[in-house]
């Protein structure tokens, strides 16, 4: 993760371009080279380090992400290992400001998606007597599949008082103020906020690292609300990843929407053109609904292996529905067992979440664990921090959330919501563009 | 990380045993084949997946590290990136109860650091009416260089209301309160504890499995009086692993004792034999004293480079002292520049933490950055957890942390101490026996 050069690098005496990679500027000598993988949208670095040799750093996780495209990276991006996400409310109160904390945002995040400092005068090579334009503690560290990720929240476009930004014609439909559910124990400190910036990385601290700068970069405009880490991806986006484990210590998002699945993104992810023409800007972005779900993790453990898999309604080593097959079979919620009940328990998880109960519905998931240290009761404070982007709110999650909140045991015993919001995620960025651009057009 | 296999597997159906690892359990058709690699006391799992073609998962963060040994692994060994560190109040009354617990953590954190479930009758392979002995949120993860390490609190050998488990004439002298430094500001619910537990590994969800397991074992037992994660190590403890990077941005632990310095760790970190019969326990052992260190990065990130600069004592870039030379040259403390003042200045950083400041003290320094989501403030609750291993707390910590506290400019202007702890810890332990097994004998 480091890089291996033994030779700490003179890097204020260097002349390297500030558009330079962080790993190249710190190799003594080094020269980066960035190229195209073939047939994918991915770069990567390639390092020459001090010695001479040729070191390619092309591990999967020093790989960099593209920032621009035509829908936001970190959406159908293959899951990385680790998130950092921060909820800002704005303070400015002008919509020129607004707009120059956007382009400021853009430009240190497409630098550091590239693996780049944040700003051109960075943490070694800026004046003596200015504050750095990034705060160093990446340096030397790879892009690690860094994706930086925006959403606005309906007080952007609106709040008690009134317009803001002269935004509210701009407002979807789709943004809503989520219904309470059932066992909503929402904390207001976690939950709201007029943008949200979701950095996921494979480094931990690179993901730090944006969401800190990215704050510097908001001082007088913008201030964090909330922000919350994570680790161990809970769903796999891809079909190359297997599927991984949440804290209930069972296999999560088998049945998610993969990013080789065009027509079921286009389904139930992208937000299609609308009619109303106060959304355009919204057309090929999509929403996204996080849920900061905390688990009942010590009763969860001292509940038999048999009623674990019957409130999930898979095994919880395989993750097969427990009709049978295997971890992908279909759940054949109709077969029943010798006492003629179904196989699959009415109240499980399984059924309540399938596509099958909720008018065939789907969403792409893209959730974290979370362990937030221990609680005063010497609980950890651990759960999922849920991640889902969807077409539409209203009809993608409201009533899969409203059924689950009221019938499914594992829920209604098990979690409890700390955290919650829903956010619109504008559609991917241009080179010379900002994100949100249309929004001011 | 996570297996490669495309064929889930169909664990219930395995007849492996119960001591395979997690990765062979999970892997249908798999062999795990464990090897000691050539020179190092390392074991390195081997996997054959499903498809039959050879995959050695051999990165460096597939290996497991042994349990026992002389020293307790998780000090000397080469520092991993990620840590959950736990502490535990002990709630059994009865000596009896203490050594048992201290048995079932030892037997678990042997299996757990091979790779394998917690306990026996794992997540997939219990009965189906009891709760599983591991949680399962590691199945299918490696081992990821995982460490478990164990030390002792003041408060476990005496408290209060007098001796505890009869332990009060083993409590070994080294084992202080430490005084009130000037600008701490300690939260009782983040200090102190009966016993700590850390857990190191490459992976978070390794390392928080392993301290949410070792708790649900002691149910009853030890609850958790606080829980601390962290990420991006900050102090190398190998001349193997480049210096890392704090969230000042600045390298961290250029000039740390190393597991190569066999005559420093000697001198610095070992306890050595005691004239006391009731320490002889600790011989071999270290102590362990932790300090959660807050971070003011929003001012620190206003501040000029020069300024940084001048308050570390070293270069941002390169990590180079300011005296001149590069990381590792030895700070030239009488070097002046052309107004004649010491171009390493007297109140910085790198001056007072040396050991020529420190009557020539060093120490193994093996912390972890830390961001644990933002405060009410909107700041970001980051900065440094500071763990070190020394041969006594006495002369080892509190003299240089009482100077730094009153005179290193650092230390009182943007530093705040918020969590506090000093633990004895026991030798190695080996097979058959438990962990501080000498203080019962």
């Amino acid at each position: 993760m480091f890089s291996q050069s033994k030779t700490p690098a003179p890097a204020e005496e260097n002349s390297a371009s500030p558009s330079m990679s962080r790993r190249g500027l710190l190799t003594y000598g080094g020269a980066a080279a960035a190229g195209a993988a073939a047939g994918a949208a991915v770069t990567v670095l390639i390092t020459q380090n001090a010695g001479g040799d040729a070191a390619p750093a092309a591990s999967a996780s020093s790989e960099s992400v593209p920032f621009y495209g035509a829908q936001q990276a970190g959406i159908v991006t293959a899951a990385q290992d680790r998130l950092h996400m921060a909820a800002f409310d704005v303070t400015a109160t002008n919509r020129d400001d607004l707009i120059s904390l956007l382009k400021d945002w853009t430009a240190a995040s497409e630098a550091m998606s590239a693996g780049r400092e944040a700003g051109d005068t960075g943490a070694v090579n800026g004046p003596y007597d200015a504050p750095p334009e990034d705060t160093g503690e990446a340096l030397g560290l790879s892009a690690s599949r860094l994706t930086i990720t925006f959403g606005f929240g309906r007080t952007l476009f609106k709040n008690d008082a009134g317009t803001r930004f002269g935004l509210d014609s701009r407002l979807p439909e789709g943004l809503i103020d989520l219904p309470h559910f059932p066992g909503d124990a929402l904390e207001d400190n976690r939950s709201g906020g007029d943008i949200v910036i979701q950095a996921c990385s494979d480094d931990p601290q690179v993901a730090v690292h944006v969401i800190r700068n990215l704050a510097r970069i908001a001082f007088g405009r913008a201030t964090i609300r909330w922000s919350q880490l994570g680790f161990g991806r809970t769903s796999s986006t891809s079909r190359e990843q297997q599927t991984p484990r949440n804290l209930f210590g069972f296999k999560d998002g088998t049945a998610n929407v993969k990013a080789q699945d065009d027509e079921l993104l286009d389904k139930h992810v992208w937000v299609p053109k609308s009619s109303s023409a106060g959304e355009d800007w919204l057309t090929g972005g999509s929403y996204m609904v996080v849920r900061r779900i905390r688990m009942h993790i010590e009763i969860w453990d001292r509940t038999s292996l048999g009623e674990q898999e019957t409130l999930i309604g898979r095994t919880k080593g395989s993750g097969a529905p427990l009709s049978g097959g295997e971890e992908f079979s279909e759940p054949d919620f109709a077969r029943a067992g010798r006492d003629n009940k179904p196989l699959i328990a009415t109240d499980s998880h399984v059924r309540l979440a399938h596509a099958q109960s909720n008018s065939g519905v789907k969403m792409l998931r893209r959730g974290y664990n979370f362990t937030d240290g221990s609680d005063s009761l010497g609980r950890l404070d651990a759960g999922l921090f849920f991640i889902a982007f969807v077409t539409d709110p209203r009809s993608h999650y409201v009533p899969m959330q409203m059924a689950m909140a009221q019938k499914d045991r594992l829920a209604v015993e098990y979690l409890r919501h700390t955290g919650s919001g829903v956010f619109a995620i504008p559609p991917g960025i241009q080179a010379g563009g900002f994100v949100g651009e249309g929004l001011f057009s």
